[in-house]
């Protein structure tokens, strides 16, 4: 089985692969396809050096370039793993790309949904070096995401958690989850 | 206040609708927009009749043609009525329609999220002629809703209930949210 997890920036995704890596499934990270690729091609690891390989990788590739370079790594994993995560998918597209490479595994959409305003306060205090300084800012990395599809992702996920209360409280529904996905697939 | 209602087909939009309008406040719903649109033009109201009209009007008022002729209805509303619910929004370009409108009213999305399989499951013992009898008429009306970009609305919303469960606890947890929603804003 194939957990795609997805959720706007800040909502709250990463808690999520970790609940499952802590029952010892493992997840690929798209965004760390993408910075693979970059070192391999020595092209720095800024946020330009990014932009560039995702261009570089779609015109090699085509539009679901990192999802292809993404399928080796889940097969490898499915070798040895009866469920594996993916995290960072931003299409339905994408999606299409995963079910035609594994035509017989079951592929569940898992979601998580925080209000736009929450998010930006937690960016802004999680402040990484990528993290929005300013409203404009988070509201162009939102169009980022939202420009490739990642909505329509959200919207049709098999799963999904509303994070907008206390921190205790999300933590206790991913954990509840993951554990009802894991007993019901 | 504007409250945009916004949910994938069969996922409970109406239901919170219903639940705002048993508090006396009123909604505009962008479908009876386009079907009053084709009564007055004489073409009748089927599946490909609808279809007929929205591709004219957008020929006849750009993309956003049904918020544009929303508009009128709610500006009317909003003389008499502190919030006015819009039902039917498709993508976040008609949210800007909306904004660029009524600058001053504060606009907040509320979206329902329920799982595809359910929402087929739903529609089917719904049975409106319009309802899907197939898994694949099912997933072309997702699709409908999809290409316009109901994802990004939902993924952007501010306040979102998954309808997951029994009946009876979605309309707890609707009752629920409404009433927060008219104490908080």
């Amino acid at each position: 089985m194939i957990i795609i997890v997805t959720g706007m920036p800040g909502s709250g995704k990463s808690k999520i692969v970790w609940e499952f890596a802590r029952r010892g499934i493992p997840h690929v990270s798209m965004g760390d396809v993408v910075r693979e690729e970059a070192e391999r091609r020595g092209i720095p690891k800024t946020k330009e050096g990014m932009a560039k390989v995702s261009i570089r990788l779609r015109q090699e590739l085509g539009q679901n370039a990192v999802a292809k370079l993404t399928v080796p790594k889940v097969r490898e994993l499915l070798e040895k793993h009866r469920v594996v995560i993916i995290d960072g998918v931003r299409s339905l597209d994408e999606i299409g790309t995963f079910r035609s490479a594994f035509p017989d595994e079951e592929i569940v959409i898992f979601a998580v949904h925080t209000p736009p305003r929450q998010r930006f306060k937690r960016l802004r205090e999680r402040g990484r070096s990528d993290d929005p300084q300013s409203w404009e800012d988070f509201e162009e990395r939102d169009w980022k995401e939202l420009k490739f599809g990642i909505g329509n992702v959200i919207a049709m996920a098999d799963y999904m958690i509303v994070n907008d209360g206390p921190k205790e409280e999300y933590e206790k529904k991913v954990k509840e989850l993951v554990e009802r996905i894991l007993a019901e697939h």
